[in-house]
C-alpha cells in the first residue's frame, strides 16, 4: 500500500483579492505562509515523512512546499518542479475579480468558467502581457504547450503525462511523495484517482493548505482518502472555495 | 568563459551566538534572511541568471538559496542538494562558544582548530547526540563517510568529488550555476580554484551572504574573482569572520 499527500498552496495574494490567478505568479499572504507551516506541523505530528517532493513552477506552491518541509525538518529533500502541475490557465480572466465578473456576467457564467469540465474561459491573446510565452521558465516548451486558456479537461490532459511518467513510477518504486500544487491541478489528479465523472468533478473543491492523504493499493487505485487534522474545518474551507465566484 | 557564483549562507543563530556550528542544522537569523534577500536583489540588479543551483543539506544554506532565488524570481530552478557541500564538521567543538574556548584554551589553540589546514578539532564520540550518524538525511552514506570531526583538508577531500562529478561537468555543459554553501566548503572550492597553498588558505575568510563571482576559462581555471556590491563592506565582513575566535 502506498500513501500520497496532496497540498493545495496556502492563501495567495490573489486568493485574498478574489482574483482569477491561473498561471500568474503571485505570492503567499502571511495567512498562506501560516497555513503552509501548519500543514508541515500536522504532517510531522502525524508521523508522515517523504522521500521526494513535487511542485509546480509557481511560487505560491513552491513556498507552500518549502514552509511545509521546513516544519518537518526536510528542507534537504529533492524537489521536482513541473509546469504540468501548474494551476489551470484562466485565459483572459487572469487578473480579474471573481465577484466583479459574477456581477457583470452572472453567477452562472462564472460558475461555468470556474467549474465547467470542458468549456474554457475566453483565451488570452498570444501577445497579452498577462500571458507566459515570454516567461523564461517556459522557454523550453513548445509554444503550443503554453496555454492561452484551459478548461479542467485541458488541465487533466497536461497533468496526466507527468503523473504517468514521473509520479506513478516513483510511488511504485516505494518513494513517499508529497505534491504541493494548485486547486485545479489537484482536482485533475483527484478526478483521475477516484474516477470522478465530468459532471461530478464540478462539485469537488480543494481547500488551501490542508494535507489531503490518498491511500493507494498496489495498482495505485485509491483505498480511501482524507484530510489531515480538523475534518469540519477542511469541509468549511472547501465550501468557501465553492462560493468565491458568487456576486 | 564561464561564471560561477558562490554564496556563503546569511547569518545563522549560532553565528550570532558565536558558537561552533559545523554540521549542526541551525536556522538563519532575521539578519541572515535579509542578507540572503539582498544577495538575490544584487544578483538580479547586476543581470545574473542561473540554470541550476547547488546547496548543502543544511537549512541555513538552503534558506539562503531560497530567499536569493525568490528575489530573482527563480524559485522554480532545479536545486541539487549534497552533503558534500556541508560546512566543515567541527567535531567535539560543535555547540561550544568560540570566545569561551579561546579563554579556556587560548586564542592560538582556537585559531589552530578554526584555521589549521590539517589539524582537526577533537572528534565527537560516535554516539554523541551532537553527531549525525542517526540523522535520516545521511542514512544512505557509509558510516565512515559521516565525519566525527574534520580539518579543512578533510573538507577539501569530500567537496572535490562533488565538484568533479557534478558541478564542473554542468559548468562545461554551459549551465549558469550558483552555489549556496558554507564558510569552509566555499574555502575548499576557493583553495582548489585559485590553487592556494595550505598555509595561505588560513588567511582566507568568506563573509556571510555576499555573492562571490568567479570568472573561469574554458578549462575552469579562474581568470578573476570578486565580490558583488560594496567591496569595502565585503572586506570588513571577511575580517569580522577572522576575529570570531578571539577571547
Amino acid at each position: 500500500m502506498y500513501k500520497l499527500v496532496l497540498i493545495r498552496h496556502g492563501e495567495s495574494t490573489w486568493n485574498l483579492e478574489n482574483r482569477f490567478t491561473g498561471w500568474t505568479d503571485v505570492d503567499l499572504t502571511p495567512t498562506g505562509v501560516e497555513q503552509a507551516k501548519q500543514a508541515g506541523r500536522l504532517l510531522k505530528a502525524e508521523g508522515y515523512d517523504f522521500d521526494v517532493a513535487y511542485t509546480s513552477v509557481l511560487k505560491r506552491a513552491i513556498w507552500t512546499l518549502w514552509h511545509t518541509l521546513d516544519q518537518m525538518d526536510r528542507t534537504w529533500l529533492p524537489v521536482v518542479h513541473s509546469w504540468r502541475l501548474n494551476e489551470r490557465h484562466y485565459g483572459a480572466l487572469q487578473g480579474l475579480n471573481k465577484a466583479d465578473m459574477a456581477k457583470q456576467y452572472g453567477d452562472e457564467q462564472v460558475l461555468i468558467w470556474r467549474r465547467s469540465y470542458d468549456t474554457p474561459p475566453p483565451a488570452l491573446d498570444a501577445n497579452d502581457p498577462r500571458g507566459q510565452r515570454q516567461d523564461v521558465r517556459y522557454a523550453k516548451l513548445k509554444p503550443e504547450d503554453i496555454p492561452l486558456t484551459e478548461c479542467l479537461k485541458d488541465t487533466v490532459e497536461r497533468v496526466m503525462p507527468f503523473w504517468n511518467d514521473s509520479i506513478a513510477p516513483a510511488l511504485k518504486a516505494g518513494k513517499r511523495i508529497v505534491i504541493a500544487a494548485h486547486g485545479n491541478s489537484i482536482r485533475a489528479l483527484v478526478k483521475y484517482l477516484d474516477n470522478i465523472s465530468d459532471n461530478e468533478i464540478v462539485g469537488v473543491n480543494i481547500p488551501n493548505g490542508i494535507p489531503l492523504v490518498y491511500e493507494l493499493d498496489a495498482n495505485l487505485k485509491p483505498i480511501k482518502h482524507y484530510y489531515l487534522g480538523d475534518a469540519e474545518a477542511a469541509a468549511k474551507a472547501a465550501a468557501a472555495v465553492a462560493n468565491q465566484g458568487k456576486a
